[in-house]
């Protein structure tokens, strides 16, 4: 940490916060600029980060040297971590291609889009069972029996299946069924439910906040990672934005800043980004071009039928062709979609 | 609602679109302008929003009529309602003045604290047991030893008293310990928690997500609402701003827009908007000029030594003296400080 | 300046940029932290700050440990500045009380509207000539001959007049009507336009864009004041933000900041703020409450005829109730409305 | 327009709205909704989006349903517009590769980067001569001089050169030497500045402003257009955003939106959306799988010399090894670089 002092600090003052931060454990080290004085601290950043220096009389500004999270760092971890899903790996060249409608449905509906996504190439098949909705008047998923039909079809179609977890209590009944864990934007800082599935064996999809800056982001794949599971995929799905004309702003820098910021891997969800089909190829493509590890489609046969978020949703034939540009782009980028 | 057709829409998607609007049970009422046709869709709105309209083939835009909350809107309940917590009323020109460090601390300390603030005129002492914190490394509260402290600190200086619940799992706990339970900015969405708050009888402070819209914090009140509990105070805390001057953005004019839409009490938090306490006072002050039902500070004795964030605190002093700038605003605008 | 030197750099690197930041004429002062290096940057913070730092190979970041602006600061200038418009004194207490419709219109209109909000206590009126429209088939102002207009108006009713230049061509000749110039938000960064005005030695009115921070904003200032012209007041006037209820995001906390950072006046304008007259009231009254020197609101008397802005316009009648309420905030602070 | 009376509305004053409508020469259509009435409003859009129908009592909101610009929307002009710049097309699948060093720098480097670029594919030299700095003590960059040493270093490589126009009064000055004239980020509203090279025959590169929505851009294009000047390219290149970490958040799905409203190219800066020469490749790469027409990208090779904005400028090498790949991704996506 860097310690700011005000213009026009005394001795006094200067000498009270070396006295503060040696109380600490720290070490300081005193810099005298034209301007202002500052104080290096020599420690361990983790302890000096959650000191609350910056109340110290005299101090103008706290800056941070290092990052906030450890085991999410790349420089903790050098290389790409690969996780697995069921038979399908993420990351390190493997892309995860994940699709299905917004909410499970029921299962002649599930097997129709289970077979057509997993022919054009998905890997893993996405359904709500338990949802978060904005409004408590609508459509709140079939919970545990949807989570049964969830199962039925990703055994019916070999297809690994992901589904959202709301609540803590309900963590080890979904682990039961799914392959894995997804926390959603509203609850990227849910830290009691981050800490319920870093508990589990279930590798974890981590989806960005729609305000959560890149490293608010990291912190909470750490707070996973600091519960023994290591198996998290984070997912980029849009950020509020200004522009009412698509429902987020897609953020496609983010997914290459994670990329070196982090050893774990990263995938967009162009649906949610833009809550409209006709930008949801673009996106996709840029996503994969920035050089994500994977995209999350929702796809539903009959979209005014759907359930819930059926007007995002892809047809199955607008999909297929989706997925034939994506392989495109991502063999150019040396890439390929996992079996 | 009201569906906007595309432009160049043939007759058959025109009669498509009513057959479907109609097989809802809903009513069509077609009107075509100079550029566009648009359809007005007679039925129950609760109804027609969730319905996938926006899916149907022909529509380019589904515009609402009405605000998507029913129990928390002002049409429903025009007069204002006063939200009592232990012996103080909130609302109606009732202001609550909210204080407390953000943490529970050693019971000498939140003595020294709630005496002070008493004193200045506060009527509810606040401090968090089970603190929501962004790194897994940092102090994560008291848990039930510091509600025990809290509510006996309470109980010593007559002050009903706040704390935040972040589990489902331990609401009905702290309900047994506090007098108003608290929903942070960061669970604001999150649904399961606002229902398990909404099935107890204790008044809840419902703060702004940081990239909640008005809107969306009313849907979350109406979550509260809809399961019978209508004890709910909102809370204006700062959104997320472009300027990392001020730790949030402090968004005044949505206490008075919230003052229109909806007759729950709002007050505002400018400890966690600004996160500076020099700039505390000033959006203080702003807040009440604006119209709302109270003010939530953090106050410390010695913020260099606060377990969280003692760098945003005001020293019992200086809230002293705030308060007494409070007092006039409010009394200019014609509201009390409930005793 | 502080130099944070990348992770795992060679001391051969670190020697280069020893080398380079003395070939620039500045001293260094290295510093080896736990984690990271870093070299204190001792010169002129002019200088340093211009300097290419961030390209140097083996450098992380660059912090600047001062403000870019310096005529602006208050730490060049601690007194508050009080700017002289005809009569009317703006700052160091003195209330700005501007108001006026959108656009110059015709001189029986402009008559009735200078009548009522002197009478109400206004102490400037104002009205656009040259209007930045946008879109290019909107009224576009009345040229010249609306600043004959307003020019009789202000002298009829005593009271001196601000309108908005938006063409370096036109300063001149503005500048012989008006007393006091207004750049809007959509040319705070239009830098031919602020250095020209600053070559004036008229006041002038400049809006915070709507996506400038504040040092941005000061930054723009300090362009006017570089070029001489000392008389620089500020205008808040609402930023973009996600929630289209209202037009911008009102940044109250801005004027707090502004009055530390700065010596010059501010004023809030919460008809472009919000956009909605039933929150012009509650945001004019925060304003003032957050310290704001000074309030600017559109008026009307009938703003459905009027040429433009017509629908965010308050009435005479509303803009009278508001200023008692107003001066009844400004006593509680001991501000005055200058005559 | 679709006007959404206010609940409660009385029949009169539906009749004032209807009397106001129809004295503004439109028809009004009544519709009688369950919980609204409201009013479509027939006639040109263009009018009835200038009349100020808001201010109309009784008048809840007012909807549009066309898009405010005309000459620019896909509607008017379904095909891809092709822009010529001296000799390099842009649009309808051909690639304008811009590049070169922020400011215009001594001949000899210039003559340098041009030579590197164009060995590597870009078709178009840029480099600023009048510069819009934030700063007033940041070098302004050469003037006309600059413009000089840029047509020739054009000429000698065959590259047509493109550079800022900041003063309305050096419009014709700069479209004597440049064969592209720049509309930077911050005055993409001023609106004089637009009018003035909508009056010239040169092609004109529009850049988005920081807080400019999709439409917002367009109706700027519509200056242009509107003045009889069609040659307009539009740049995507970040708007302001919360997460310090990059200096502009990049919409690629703006891209994506323009290429559907517009018959406009739009190029992408990611050099200017992320300031980061790390983040730069992924971001071009992600514009153009978005289906943007060309990308723009700051080149120097000495970037701790760079007059200006050197820290965010690619090596000439780093440029080179970008081109290969963006080339593959342009013709996986049928594109090609023009000659």
């Amino acid at each position: 940490m860097i310690l700011i002092l005000k213009s026009g600090v005394t001795q006094e003052q200067i000498d009270h916060v070396i006295e503060r931060v040696e109380s600490m454990g720290f070490a300081a080290h005193l810099s005298r600029g034209t301007y202002r004085t500052i104080i290096g601290i020599i420690g361990d950043e983790d302890k000096t980060r959650v000191a609350p220096l910056r109340a110290i009389a005299g101090v103008a500004d706290v800056l941070p040297v290092l990052p906030p999270y450890k085991l999410a760092s790349r420089e903790a971890h050098p290389q790409d971590s690969v996780i697995q899903v069921g038979s399908t790996s993420v990351g390190g060249g493997h892309l995860a291609m994940i699709a299905g409608p917004c909410s499970v449905e029921e299962p002649e509906r599930m097997d129709r889009i289970a077979d057509s996504i997993k022919a054009s190439g998905a890997n893993i098949l996405r359904g709500g069972a338990f949802k978060p909705r904005t409004s408590p008047y609508a459509f709140q998923g079939l919970g545990e029996e949807g989570l049964k039909i969830l199962r039925a079809t990703g055994d019916r179609y070999q297809l690994p299946v992901v589904t959202e977890v709301t609540d803590p209590r309900n963590v080890a009944l979904i682990a039961d069924y799914a392959d894995m864990l997804q926390i959603g934007a509203r609850n990227m800082q849910n830290f009691v439910l981050l800490t319920e599935v870093g508990r589990t064996s279930k590798p974890v999809l981590l989806k960005r906040g729609m305000s959560a800056t890149v490293s608010d982001l990291l912190m909470c794949a750490e707070y996973i990672l600091s519960q023994g599971n290591s198996q998290v995929v984070l997912c980029e799905r849009g950020v509020r934005g200004f522009d009412s004309a698509t429902r987020n702003l897609f953020d496609v820098a983010a997914v290459a800043l994670v990329k070196q910021l982090s050893h774990l891997p990263i995938i967009v969800d162009p649906s949610h980004a833009t809550g409209r089909p006709d930008l949801i190829p673009a996106c996709a493509l840029a996503g994969l071009a920035a050089g994500a590890d994977g995209v999350h489609i929702e796809v539903h046969d009959c979209p005014e039928e759907a359930k819930s978020d059926g007007p995002q949703a892809l047809l199955p034939e607008q999909y297929h062709e989706l997925m034939q540009q994506m392989k495109a782009v991502a063999s150019v980028l040396h890439k390929q979609v996992a079996a």
